[in-house]
């Protein structure tokens, strides 16, 4: 029965193995929308697969807003957690490391290698905190655009990305449209609606207003921990559902006592606290900000007043996938950018997967999802 | 023209004009469910009309988590705010004070003037903070009792509240069946699900962890207003809709430049911004605490298993109303409470009213809402 079973999970594709990132230093001034530039900065990415002859058959991973360019493989043999997107990636998964080279990148204005408010600014010698440039969803953009021209790769065979990372593809087909065959966008939005800038704010609130963060300057060996802990539990229950919550966790608690009232006692409690606390160990709270704020800031109608004037000039081909129980860009949010897209005579498709799993769907095992996105690339 | 809207706006009711609150001191020892006991409590309160020679006219208002005692009126003629439910209470109004004796009290463990852990300790002649009884529903409504005894009433006419307030007419309904003639309930559930937990509890994290709260010893003059602010911030996100949002704020925003990023730029920013503000200027962070942890404890299954066996004794005839757009207690948590009391035979309606305005609707201007309690107060 276990050898069985063993069989099964290796019919569903291969893992990537160890994999190890790689820095692209780029020289090249970056200027960003809202203004300030860097002189140069860095890139970290990772590559799966290999770039065939001919150069096309690259795809594009965007990270989600707390993602980074490690989404397949371990790092080492110790390594006992696998890239975030491990479940797609793979020899004979969706993203077929056997057919396609997969690249993804630290978006920047990230605290996980490529240059941020964590870096050290070279003119100062010190770390940039705030005085990084603003970032927007167009510069994590214009950024990737430098890494994949070094890459020598002229047209990628698709972007892909979930929330932020679905924000990403959009404005590559944008920005970049000779440059984008398919894009694939998942759970995202073409704008950021008042709910969800208010959360943001709400998390962005409460670190700037721990007294550890001290305008951004805070020690590294001591960081605003409760102000970012809190933003990440708050965040962290509008990537479930409710009803995936409560099938997950429902009322189910240790024996309450009125002494320890206070005292995490029900399971969802004890989860947020844990999500909460893993976070703040590998997140930078000014990388936090700056693409709270991107995300905040993106919205395609600003180019033009239409979602179909923004997406006039695009040549890819699209899919878009909306998941039910996503209530943070929620199905009608992603229909409507396959609805423009079709009004001005683009190729384009929107799918909408049932799910109980909330925003987080894009990111979980799902055989639907893998069939759409493997017959989106052989279109 | 002007004094055509004058005369259409009289019609609707009249105010109660300047209230006063009261205060009965009850000497008889509270005993709390999960511990603990007051020897002797206060109870604020006001009332609205007459009650009635035979005393069968009096309503008990139930506030909400952040609510108090004044519900309708104002305290002085410079008051420029009327109680919280002052569309609602009046001559002419559903809860007319020509007809009815309304009554509302701040709840035991409440900071509006009843005891709770803002209060002094007679026995220690300091504030009670954490050492305050853990307070549940159950607990609310026990101390209600004693007021409605002391006020000579027998029978109360009907028991009114929404959300938390709306869990207090239902624990009423159960702990009190011979004394609850109509218990109308709003925007409630008979549970607290995991969902709801998990905000509370972000927000109680919010506070705990705020360094000037001090394990609830914070002076008064320096109360853990960061973390309140946070709470309080998140919470009201959960108060309105998603729809409802969009269509009050969008994404308004004043121009966003690149040096001032993380400024609140956008309209839904500063209207939370200010919520956060002026509650933590109205309300105790303990309170909080207590309040918010009343409401994880609330599951009527508790008693028996199902909600059917909790309900079996009651007497009182139900009206239980959803909001469509309410994500906090939806109205399937609503309707859920009304098929149960029906499955055994009890009299109970359930309506549901379309809006946009979230949870907080059932405190929100609704002539349907309004005919609703008035159908079913003279049903």
């Amino acid at each position: 029965m276990n050898d069985f079973e063993d069989i099964s999970l290796y019919k569903e594709g291969g893992d990537v193995g160890i994999v190890e990132f790689k820095d692209y230093f780029c020289n090249t001034p970056l200027r960003f929308k809202l203004g300030g530039e860097l002189q140069s900065f860095n890139i970290r990415y990772e590559t799966y697969g290999r770039l065939n002859e001919d150069k096309s058959n690259a795809i594009l991973v965007c990270h989600a807003l707390t993602g980074d360019h490690h989404c397949a493989g371990v790092n080492s043999l110790e390594d006992r957690k696998s890239g975030w997107w491990n479940n797609i990636i793979g020899s004979g998964k969706p993203l077929d490391t056997n057919k396609y080279f997969i690249i993804c990148s630290n978006c920047i204005g990230g605290c996980r290698g490529t240059t941020g408010p964590v870096s050290i600014n070279p003119a100062t010698n010190q770390r940039y905190n705030l005085t990084f440039p603003a970032v927007t969803i167009q510069d994590m953009v214009a950024a990737q655009e430098r890494l994949i021209t070094h890459l020598g790769i002229n047209k990628l065979k698709m972007v892909i990305g979930g929330s932020m990372g679905g924000m990403q593809v959009l404005q590559w087909a944008i920005d970049f449209p000779d440059r984008v065959e398919r894009a694939c966008a998942l759970a995202t939005t073409s704008r950021q609606n008042a709910q969800a800038i208010a959360f943001n704010e709400v998390g962005r609130s409460a670190i700037m207003q721990d007294p550890i963060w001290e305008g951004g300057n805070y020690a590294l060996e001591r960081v605003p921990s409760v102000g970012l802990g809190i933003a990440r539990m708050m965040a962290h229950i509008t990537y479930l559902s409710d009803i995936g919550m409560e099938g997950k966790f429902g009322r189910d608690h240790r024996r309450i006592s009125g002494e320890e009232i206070f005292k995490p006692s029900f399971e969802v409690e004890n989860y947020l606290h844990h999500q909460g606390q893993s976070f703040v160990n590998r997140f930078d709270a000014n990388t936090y900000l700056y693409f709270t704020r991107a995300l905040d800031l993106f919205d395609l109608r600003l180019n033009g007043g239409s979602l179909e004037s923004a997406f006039k000039d695009v040549m890819a081909k699209f899919l878009v996938v909306g998941f039910t129980s996503d209530w943070l860009f929620p199905p009608a949010q992603n229909r409507e950018i396959v609805k423009a897209l079709l009004r001005i005579g683009k190729t384009a498709s929107y799918a909408e997967i049932e799910s109980e799993l909330g925003h987080d769907s894009f990111l979980i095992h799902s055989p639907k999802l893998y069939k759409l996105i493997e017959y989106f690339l052989n279109d």
